[in-house]
């Protein structure tokens, strides 16, 4: 904190955010670490005849029309198991799926190296990651789109890892393109689990790369097989190709997955219009079929195992074909996936992203959207929940300030409001003239330092001092604070011994692998 | 639309936004006119025991602490209806309190002089009102903050007349301190009249103004007495002086009004930690029980009469003691709000503030909490929800256009999700190859038109076309759209006979009052 080269920096920045943020890193005045409960009741925007109706419809898909797998492993197993095989097409009956969907368990823990950290899906519980897989990375200093490199990368789990309401991390938060991909697993995860102690993911992209992260993962947190194999200690995401397919990898991912007791997260990506119906009703029926179609096949292969059911059902633009997010058909899509989740009693992931361009009015009221659908929709696990941008192509160090901003708010809205007789306060009321204040009354000064959500980027002071210290919007205190952030980072602790055998494990990979070799 | 100006206009301004906004005024592809019905289940953070704390809380209040009113009537009336009047502390037996607010009409009609903008207030609906009473005017090609002046005001009538979503009009939507105060009540109701044919408002500043709004409302719609005076057709809308005082003139306006059956809202404003107590519970307590006994006396004098509860409760900075506005706290306090109000069955007013001093990522997200708050609290009419910046102290033209397209996002939110047979489309799925898309199925053909909620202010091309088109934030879209929307605003038609009768009406009033001579 008395580094002058840090001090001069300060100097250069103004206003509150400067301020806040000048206590960065573990000294950050944030929300401490805590896996928030969600006790809303959640928005339903549809009766229990809406939710039967898309029920029955999914149903339909699975048992008229089937799923296409061309996992050969998953055709063998889906025969086995009594479902009707044509080529790729797989029919299964409503009984088959619903009865597997009954074995998936209502709620599990994800456990990363860190035992602090543990997170439960379910039960109530919400949690928030980073923005996962954009191509392309973007901050106002640099003021143009460029290709990720691992160091924007590796910033980006920096920022990850300081912001205690970002609870786990996402896949690649940008694609480091300067890595060669054969060994870019490698190199990302050795960053993701020295520059975090959070939750962990895989991409379910060939058996190569699930094996080699579950190992780095087990090793990094210095278990044993069994250790590791008892109870889920990352997760794999995986989407469909809607509509109706499931591809190769990533069944093979999830397989490898679940048979060594780790987390498994389907979510279809049906964009209404385009890979989906048209319609609302529509989409969200292919999604939930193409979601229970996998998670049937998981809970015949390991009954029981950790899955959540996700949704990623957004609208296209019908000018253009151009995805659009965060709009309120978006939103309605969250909140409707909830309801159905909550029918089958699995953990729900859902998403928080926009089509903006500029991390402006529009980035924040679409984000704001599709994250009330998320949380009031009671998501489990709320994935690209900081720093998405222009519909996932940017990963953006403003964008991530600025969600977790108002991640922030929306736990702030969840905790629940106190009216005991003291926090009532009747006798405070009673104890101050009409007219005058409650500034200086004893209710207040037992209070005050903790009573409100105290912002991290919102800048409340009047416009003339706002004028003084450079009038700027938000989104450039933002610049500010992940500027101060990344200076006053701080690398959590990870055993010596562990990050040796990490390294070994990497070295001995790459020699295997030769990447990067003429 | 063949104005050769206003061609050459559009083309200096580019992007989505012109593009939608060259259609303008009427032809604005906007949302049609209605006034939207919210379904969706409240958000709670109250649970039973909590609203009867709260309730319990405000009645200890009224009985044990008492409220100030200062105006003379009340007291009298008060001593009438067998209160407890000592000086000018008003203290009420929670049996009277409620059998009085048991009067008030669970809803009620507001009828402007256009009968096609009628608006029900209660029964499930929902309407959003413009900025009101702000100082200053700022817009970004302006580039600064100036006191606001009687064009300004005109022009944010005719946005407020523009946009659909925009239901009715609140007080000055700034203030035009241009005008002479003893006559800017008449020049600025002429331009509400005349510029806008939505619902109106009237200052409760004064017998003299509240008389002449009332006067002109009725001339303007071609009203005799007995027609103004059966049904509400316009409304005031009163703060308390917080904690636990009612000034003269507000209690005096909503006397007149009620009096000759208009309609009254009343909202406490409790920034908590400031006029009221530090805590959630405590600030909605003192509102609830300055709201009831203001609404008590008017049902004593008018039983039956249109009354609204508000709630204007959020939180001061405790670093500095400025006002908050979006916080958790007031988010959860419009939630609280509505929960009382259902409690006592009277229709609810709340708001949609935000307390930046830019339209950036803060206004937004800080609007977006409020607005969520007001929504979810199943409001039933949100003031401020269009213009306010800066904690209230600035209208602003560009904050307006970004309100809109966040209120026209909450209708079509509010909108269900159909699940007939033909919308859940399932022989759609069935007739789309696996991994093919839908664009040309007949299932989106027959609906792609009108399947989605098209935004006003949103931009979804891609990053390559918005460099091109100028690389516009929203913010900067949002001037191009209200200087087009200016342009070719259309004034709504107003009976010539009617017209007369106003005018006549101002200058025999500026005649009598003799304003601004020397």
């Amino acid at each position: 904190m008395s580094d002058p080269s840090t001090l001069t920096r300060r100097k250069r920045h103004g206003g509150r955010a400067a301020n806040t943020a000048k206590r960065g890193g573990d000294h950050l005045d944030q929300l401490s670490w805590r896996v928030p409960k969600n006790t809303d009741r959640p928005t339903e925007p549809l009766g229990p005849e809406g939710v039967q109706a898309i029920h029955d419809g999914a149903m339909r898909v699975l048992e008229e029309i089937g799923i296409e797998f061309l996992n050969e492993e998953a055709l063998d197993l889906f025969r086995k198991a009594g479902a009707t095989v044509r080529d790729t097409n797989v029919r299964m009956g409503r009984d088959f799926v619903m009865e597997m969907v009954g074995r998936a368990p209502a709620s599990f823990t994800l456990t990363p190296r860190n035992l602090d950290r543990v997170l439960t899906m379910g039960e109530g519980h919400i949690v928030f990651g980073n923005v996962s897989s954009p191509p392309n990375y973007y901050d106002l200093d640099l003021g143009r789109k460029i290709p990720g490199t691992r160091e924007h990368c590796a910033n980006l789990l920096k920022l990850t890892q300081a912001f205690n309401c970002i609870h786990f991390a996402g896949g690649y938060p940008v694609e480091p393109v300067d890595v060669h991909p054969s060994v870019r697993h490698l190199d990302v995860l050795f960053d993701k689990l020295t520059l975090t102690d959070k939750v962990a993911h895989a991409y379910s992209l060939g058996a190569e790369r699930v094996e080699d992260v579950m190992e780095m993962v087990r090793i990094a947190g210095g278990l044993t097989h069994e250790e590791f194999n008892a109870t889920p200690r990352m997760y794999t995401n995986i989407n469909s190709t809607s509509p109706l397919k499931h591809d190769i990898p990533m069944i093979d991912g999830c397989l490898r997955m679940i048979r060594r007791g780790q987390a498994v997260v389907v979510s279809p990506f049906t964009l209404a219009g385009a890979m989906a119906p048209v319609t609302m009703a529509g989409a969200v029926t292919l999604s939930i079929a193409e979601a229970l179609s996998a998670i049937a096949l998981f809970q015949w292969v390991a009954p029981g195992c950790a899955c959540m059911i996700g949704t990623f059902t957004s609208n296209v633009d019908m000018k253009s074909g151009a995805p659009a997010f965060g709009t309120p058909e978006n939103a309605k899509a969250n909140l409707a996936g909830g309801q159905l989740a909550r029918r089958y009693k699995v953990p729900y992931r859902t998403s928080a992203c926009n089509a903006s361009n500029a991390v402006d009015a529009q980035a924040t009221y679409e984000t704001m959207m599709a994250m009330f659908g998320a949380v009031m929709g009671n998501g489990n696990f709320i994935y690209h929940a900081a720093g998405w941008l222009e519909g996932g192509l940017v990963a953006s160090f403003e964008k991530l300030i600025v969600d977790v901003e108002i991640i922030q708010h929306m736990i702030g809205l969840m905790a629940p409001i106190d009216t005991s007789v003291d926090e009532l306060g009747v006798d405070a009321i009673g104890g101050v003239a009409p007219g005058g204040h409650f500034f200086g009354a004893e209710h207040t000064m037992a209070r005050y330092q903790t009573a409100f959500y105290a912002p991290l980027l919102s800048d409340w002071t009047n416009s003339e001092n706002w004028e003084i210290a450079g009038a700027k919007t938000a989104t450039h205190r933002a610049t500010d604070m992940w500027q101060l952030v990344l200076e006053e980072y701080q690398q959590p602790a990870l055993d010596p011994a562990c990050l040796e055998s990490v390294d070994a494990y990497i070295a001995k990979r790459k020699e295997s692998i030769g990447a990067g070799e003429p």
